[in-house]
């Protein structure tokens, strides 16, 4: 999605957000949209002041990128250079700016690389529908060649450094404390209308949920909630909110949130869980209420970053098997397409 | 739950299951409950007429309770013998019926191992807490020392008869058509209600699928479905048979059901998918419509079941780290107990 850099950048985000038919549908988008957009954009930019202005997104995802491509560059000498490029959704660098760049490079064979470990249609989905859109934009839809990693939701090293991060949440906590902090795994929710048309998000994010802590050896109680819901529609639950109002009336005292389906820190974990959740918290008693660190740079991550793109090249996949099923009954014809995708089978080279 | 083991039995389990609040609630449940569990006898009765006059879920569960206790022990000598005893919810053996039979046969140790791989308040949960009601309304609440299998949705054994099962469902597939063919794995929907207050079914059921599908090394497509809903509060979708209607408005042809959520036969397999589904996929042209076979007395499955009960045992563990954890808000006075905990743990025994 990419985040606002400035609070200059707010409004334009958040336009081209509700904009997005692939993320959300409303009635009169085009007018409706611009109008939410432009009403929201006073409490959002407050909401980026208040983290330092704007979002770390950009730095994070370059900083990934950067650990990620020196890492395959020495585990894939066979595929190097490695070269990484940002494309978010509703800000820049937007998908235009990332394929002209790889064209200026030189480039000719492209992963995309979805850094949402769950799949939706809503969120990687949407973005790569917007990739195959700008490559015709620009005239590049031969330029590259294509093969993606769609979702990733138990890859080994991402459940590792998920572990790694948990453990890291708990030494907040005393010794004594430790095993007994319920740790409350929080993903972006999404509307039961997506969920009904058959996105794989929910089964994903409980997939990674259920390894990690499998991984974990942890005796710790556990729960998987859904945070971020907005508007008059019904979403997927349990409520991250709710749960907390509920926690707190049953007496607990200490809940480690895990941000559990983003990989850097952004407005949810900054704001949303930081300030907001952990405000309510204090105040309902919940004394306890702590978030462990989103993963960012934490090098366990940047190695599954790096084993991921090197077991995609070895595999010689061009993508996931789910990845050509759309959804029953799906209509949008952008969707599960893979313009120019790549023929020569980088096993080849991989393993050279 | 059990099952009527004739059509005489559907009206008296149909009582039972809508006197179950731990099921669902209802307005004035003991009045209302009645009067549906009569208005729905006749049409039940008539499905289980159709599927051979009754269900075969005693059959299956206690041919499955035989295999796994030869192979206990074999696998744990130092544990045997082994016995096992039926305690469904709706219909005879009762929890109470079993604790009579184990108390007349000099049983010390009892491990309570629910039969559903995922854990739902409504299921596994609604079934413990009549265990306990039972045993203490027979007077036998220290007659026996207890631990819990309360889940095990990504047990390697059962993921590995799964993904036997699939296979085997597949062979119905002509060669060419077999890596094209969509697996739908099938689980019982639960409402939203249910899912809303923090059951950790929904996750659970995912990650069983994802780590099938892993295992099995298929390139097929799959989707988690939900089946069942009746009533009309809102469940948790996607809907099978809404998926089975789209599927086939995208001329789908070829579709291959999975059960991921129950062991063996019953209503909802012999009936609902065989019959009902089926004739309605047959109606809309999805030509293809087959179901892999249900686990029960698959070898692999009966191995599971021991290796199962056996890794129980040598843990010392008294159930799953989320079993103590409720709800949250959850008012329920007889949720999560354990009466009688093992206090010998049984690691010592098992490894003599």
């Amino acid at each position: 999605m990419g985040g606002p850099q400035t609070v200059d950048d707010v409004e334009p985000f958040l336009l081209h957000l509700f904009a997005d038919r692939e993320l959300l549908t409303l009635p009169w988008q085009d007018v409706l949209g611009k109008f939410i957009a432009k009403r929201r954009a006073p409490k959002v930019r407050g909401l980026y002041d208040a983290i330092g202005g704007g979002s770390p997104i950009l730095r994070w995802t370059t900083a990934q990128g950067q650990g990620m491509v020196e890492r395959l560059d020495a585990l894939s000498p066979a595929t190097a250079p490695h070269r990484f490029y940002v494309a978010f959704r509703y800000v820049a660098p937007f998908a235009e700016d990332a394929v002209r760049a790889m064209r200026a490079d030189g480039i000719t064979r492209a992963v995309a690389f979805s850094q949402y470990p769950q799949y939706s249609c809503t969120t990687t989905g949407s973005s790569l529908n917007e990739l195959w859109r700008a490559l015709e934009r620009e005239g590049l839809e031969d330029a590259f060649e294509w093969s993606l990693i769609d979702r990733w939701p138990t890859h080994p090293g991402f459940v590792r450094a998920m572990g790694e991060a948990v453990e890291e949440g708990l030494q907040q906590y005393a010794p004594r404390e430790r095993d007994d902090v319920l740790l409350m795994f929080s993903a972006h929710s999404l509307p039961l209308s997506v969920i009904d048309r058959g996105d794989a998000y929910p089964q994903e994010v409980g997939a990674t949920v259920e390894r990690v802590m499998e991984t974990l050896g942890a005796r710790n109680p556990y729960m998987l909630t859904y945070q971020s819901e907005v508007g008059p529609v019904r979403w997927l639950g349990p409520s991250t909110e709710e749960m907390i109002r509920r926690l707190a009336s049953d007496q607990r005292r200490n809940v480690l949130v895990v941000p559990v389906a983003f990989t850097s820190d952004h407005i949810e974990t900054l704001s949303e869980i930081d300030i907001e959740y952990a405000e309510l918290a204090h105040e309902l008693g919940l004394t306890g209420f702590r978030r462990a660190p989103s993963l960012n740079t934490r090098p366990a991550f940047l190695d599954a970053m790096a084993d991921l793109v090197r077991g995609h090249l070895v595999s010689g996949d061009l993508h996931h098997a789910k990845y050509r099923e759309r959804c029953p009954g799906c209509r949008n014809p952008s969707c599960r397409q893979l313009p120019s995708p790549a023929v020569e089978p980088a096993r080849a080279l991989a393993v050279a």
